[in-house]
């Protein structure tokens, strides 16, 4: 599948927090920054995910604000 | 002001596209990968944007999905 | 790719709506549904939609609202 | 009440997963395709969400992205 | 129609601004504060929305950040 | 930090719901309206949210759909 999503940030996942039925994933970008996401369990074990495990953090441009210093 | 949202991402105005209400701003991160904004014109007006200005990309964790390749 | 989000729609293009950095795309599913959407018209070209293509609408969960009549 | 939301779908919950917080709604639309909403628990309480219910997901434009194949 | 979104403000259209595809409402509320919405051109129209309407802003938690002075 | 987004709100925290990744945060606004807000646990930890605690609801045009009566 290919996705139109304008961000597409490749990174390894570092940790999984598990809720009831959300599950926070905090992805590593290979400069070392994080992205936090929040999806649902039964996302998380569609996808198969587990710590070290190669993906992508998908993000839509029109959810992106800007901020200054 | 201290923002909540968990992704907080900086980097440098690299190109704006204005359209009639919105504006698309192209934000570079250091390690050379780009994040794509939409946000309202006024928005920017507010900020001030304009290319070379450091900047930061502000994104809610409930808003980043995960995809493999 | 595979994507996490949880609603993944199959249609086709109906109607494009050009606006300047915006683009209103109106898919229709095969029973006679129609989904819109509203992306980047860089996305859209890079998607290369036209009428008639068949396409995805991919909705996270938490973008999704519940209503009675 | 009149939404302006461009996506109104109609279906039935078919099932409920209680989070602490939050509830996963799975509604099924008429043809077999089933929808997945994220909500506040507080939501489905004043909606009095429950297996078999009649209703409505509700999806803004600029929350549906677009794939292809 | 009945809407689960846990934020509905009340208030009357003091502003629209027309985009080709999308529209910018800017909404006073009784105590004088603006609430602003980015929506289509065509929701817009649906609704009627013209100066001086009432109206209500409708929001979903998971789109409310949280931030300090 | 100075942010783009248009809607920001101001009020005091009112009650806070813990989910085990998320947390549900009650804004009473002056005029004693609510707002509700779904953030992470983790986020409302990094603010020190408490009862009482001055905050802003920060809310991006986009997120915002327009009902009527």
């Amino acid at each position: 599948m290919k996705i139109g999503a304008r961000n597409v940030l490749r990174g390894k996942v570092k940790q999984l927090r598990h809720g009831v039925v959300n599950m926070e994933v905090i992805i590593e970008m290979p400069n070392g920054n994080e992205i936090v996401s929040m999806i649902t369990r039964k996302s998380a074990e569609k996808l198969g995910l587990a710590v070290g495990k190669e993906v992508y953090a998908v993000i839509k441009a029109s959810n992106v604000m800007i901020a200054l210093e």
